[in-house]
């Protein structure tokens, strides 16, 4: 085996850019590796790297050796005229579909190291689909098996190799599988089986399992989903973590007349329209495309597929690039419900993509609704305000006040003019307060904090749900209790967040002995207003 | 000017695929015309036909007039080498940069009739952005003056002649023009001044000028939205009813560095990679586009910006085939927040949505969140319910019970048990009841309709918004108001939406003086709640 040579380059959420050094080249990552069948292959190697840009392909050993096992100096590169980067897989795939294969380990490890593979996998067990428990114990623990026994075969080898990790939805036994292959010297790990959980659509599910495996693994070493390959899943997959995805969707689905885009599936019988901007779509149109013989047809669906598929890879590093993750995965995730219940069910990971983001790119935050409320950023502010900010401020008296229409909000013409009304209108006594804004979706924001990202660059779809309000009015709340002073005076207007902000307010302050006044107005930018909060402060 | 000769084929919410005839061809609606600059162009119109599937473009007569008014024997698509359609605007674009022109309405005309454009603008006054109402209120009643006065002028003319709509923001205003303008003879319509609007994100108020136009203009007639030309605006406008589309962003931006995507603009020198499937952006990488001279790099940026305008009026074009269009639109509206708020201000319009939007399109429906709630299918059954269904039904009590947890309800494992259960532990006296489930979004699903389309296929992601819960409950306790039985029973888990229903409907119980009793189970599914439903039933 290789020494590790993955480079981290760039990283937004748990998703990052990096460069997987091998013995045939450089690849970055994210990287899709296409399926290439060694029997028969719509689109040539040599013209996927050129035409669609892939540095990297997989084929399958198992298959390889049992048709061209005989020939003499057989070498992958040279058989299949390509000059990148080329992973193989070991037939563990086989075993999954036809329960065994005619091949040892050390037969399919012999072979990946006579045909050159850059990238190579033990002949792990697939956990599949639908089994009973103990078939999953068995598939964790003789991969495990195998994994250590591997190890002496593959020492001193020039290709890195993959150790796999099974358990399928199993999460305890994911962990476990994880926990124990992560201490072996493997340069890159793949997750097992999510093939059957993609195509049911449970991405619940599937975010459990690559994030309990992502927890257990080394972060140094690049994680494969193993068989992942709709453009549908890669943001997702990639925000959690994931750096390298094979499949022979793009070729299998061309055959079946399926038609790949960055949100699901079409078939080609029933599109009128060609939705794509790739050069097969933007030459000709659907029915141009349908009335073709099969042969043409499947080729030319398979170079739509494949476009598609290179296509998303380079949107989702973009997105990495310009600290734009999030959203794109927002936006992918909008193809199905299913994929929107995954995303909701990142709240409970916030603490870990927090950990993995960057605290700065530069760019506006985009807030939707409650979906948004796991960001980094968000999760980020919350943290600082309630462990690092909150214990030292010593003024007397706590003024929040509602936020006012323009960002940075101690710069708002709005608050301007309070505050030249405060200073007018106050002696120095009366004006030891400190003044916090509140807004949704980040709570209190500090009038000190006021000019720091992503406080003054964030921008809100409006009505926002009630979800995003209680969310935020519950931080005002817990700030309040939590915060050293006595007196609390709460500036509003009439709106629901200001009523939720005002109730839970007065419940914390009970709860703690602290004293409330509340100012609220229908215009509480208006003369009238302002007046009111100048005579409660000075009271 | 022509007879009318615009045909509609399909549609979905307002908008619709429609062919419209000139003395040139027949062109398919949804259309963007690229504005091709007559002294300048990067792209050949005959390449814009051949390699971009521009089968209209647009040009500027005044323009035209200015450097080759004098040419004898000017024929518009033989001086531009192009045999599609050609459609010309006056100079009111003009008008609006630099307060007038050097030519008289009758110049113009004239000119695009001795031109041979294929659809023709009179000379309007274009609104503009932010002047004074009283200016406003020139500009429109300016712009019917000339419509009415051109009449004459083009009588008989072989072109299709476009009667602009003008207003702004101002939507009254927009009413009057639209009104007026109706009564006259021309076979397009266009609404002015939408690009400030579009520039500086107000898109809530564009959605209201859109519809206020819309509602007050002939539905037969082809809309134009003047100057729009970002793709990520399209699915939007078109779902509001906008036919046609001109614009010169793909070639301006180009010029400018700024790189165009379904949704949003990015700058060429901010992005690492290509996030784009088009034959410019698959053929090289961002490193080597940046590098490229001036002109070349250009040339090529308006490509690509193109080729994404052409493939999202083909992506819109699909989505209303596949009845798939309010997705698409939401897909798109999460490129800003100020999109999705002009998203949620649908909800007003529900209506309109309805009635333009065919009955059944095969196709299941994706419920993500309360921002979906305009959807015509939500919008038909709560009428249907509501207005139809309700005075029918005579069995003597309501049963409410919610929704197992597959669809079609009335086949699923879980209700075929409780009827069982039902059927074997009641008499046919105690028998007497009509069931009805309940589900979000759409409320009450009457059992005899559980297997109609949508109710029978539709997906919602989990969980659901509060708002979405509190919509679906309100539905299910106005039903329960409306209905004729005296006595209701609720057959529930003690879930968010449960406990919203038994308190709306015990409310609506207690107003209409109907008896309400509530079977109420953390597992409703059991036969412990099954059997106490059966002796609330028996009772």
């Amino acid at each position: 085996m290789r020494a590790m040579s993955f480079e981290l380059r760039d990283r937004d959420l748990l998703g990052r850019i990096g460069r997987l050094r091998t013995k045939s080249g450089t690849v970055e990552t994210p990287a899709f590796m296409p399926v290439v069948n060694p029997v028969s292959q719509a689109i040539p190697p040599r013209r996927m790297m050129e035409e669609f840009g892939c540095d990297i392909l997989i084929t399958n050993a198992y298959i390889f050796r049992k048709h061209f096992g005989d020939m003499l100096d057989l070498e992958i590169h040279r058989f299949l005229d390509y000059n990148g980067v080329v992973a193989t897989d070991s037939g563990a795939y086989q075993i999954l579909v036809y329960g065994e294969v005619e091949a040892s380990q050390e037969e399919i490890i012999e072979f990946q190291k006579r045909m050159g593979s850059d990238i190579a996998v033990i002949l792990d067990i697939p956990t599949g689909w639908d089994v009973p428990r103990s078939k999953v114990e068995w598939t964790v623990e003789e991969t495990l098996r195998r994994a250590e026994a591997a190890i002496p075969l593959i020492e001193g080898d020039e290709a890195l190799w993959v150790g796999p990790v099974q358990g399928g939805t199993h999460l305890d036994l994911v962990e476990r599988s994880a926990k124990a292959i992560a201490s072996m010297p493997y340069q890159i790990h793949a997750l097992g089986s999510p093939t059957e959980v993609m195509e049911s659509y449970r991405f619940p599910i599937l975010v459990d399992m690559i994030m309990v495996a992502k927890r257990n693994l080394p972060p140094e070493r690049p994680l494969h989903l193993f068989g992942a390959g709709h453009p549908m899943v890669f943001s997702l997959a990639i925000a959690l973590g994931c750096d390298m995805f094979d499949s022979a969707a793009y070729a299998l689905y061309a055959r079946d007349g399926r038609y790949l885009t960055p949100h699901g599936t079409k078939r080609l019988k029933s599109l009128s329209y060609l939705p794509c901007s790739c050069p097969v779509c933007r030459r000709r149109d659907a029915e141009e495309l349908r009335g073709m013989l099969k042969g043409e047809r499947v080729r030319l669906l398979s170079e739509h597929n494949l476009h598609v598929t290179m296509s998303e890879i380079d949107t989702v590093k973009q997105a990495i690039a310009e600290g734009a993750l999030w959203e794109l995965m927002e936006d992918r995730c909008r193809g199905h419900p299913a994929l929107a219940s995954a995303l909701r069910g990142l709240y409970k990971y916030r603490d870990d993509l927090e950990r993995g983001s960057p605290s700065y790119k530069g760019r506006g935050l985009f807030f939707f609704d409650s979906g948004c409320l796991a960001r980094p950023e968000i999760t980020r502010h919350i943290k600082r305000l309630e462990e690092q900010y909150l214990p030292s401020v010593t003024k007397g008296k706590l003024l929040l006040i509602l936020a006012p229409e323009r960002r940075p909000f101690n710069k708002a013409q709005q608050y301007a003019r309070l505050k030249r009304n405060m200073e007018e209108g106050l002696d120095q006594a009366s004006r030891d307060f400190h003044v916090c804004f509140y807004a949704p979706p980040f709570g209190v924001i500090p009038i000190e904090l006021a000019e720091t990202y992503p406080l003054s660059q964030f921008e809100t779809a409006e009505p926002l749900d009630r979800e995003t309000l209680e969310f935020a009015s519950d931080s005002v709340a817990r700030y309040v209790a939590k915060s050293s002073h006595k007196e609390v005076v709460i500036y509003s207007g009439k709106g629901t967040l200001d009523v939720l902000v005002e109730s839970k307010c007065r419940e914390a302050c009970q709860e703690k002995g602290k004293e409330l006044s509340v100012v609220s107005d229908l215009k509480p930018w208006g003369s009238e207003a302002m007046e009111r909060l100048v005579n409660a402060l000075r009271g």
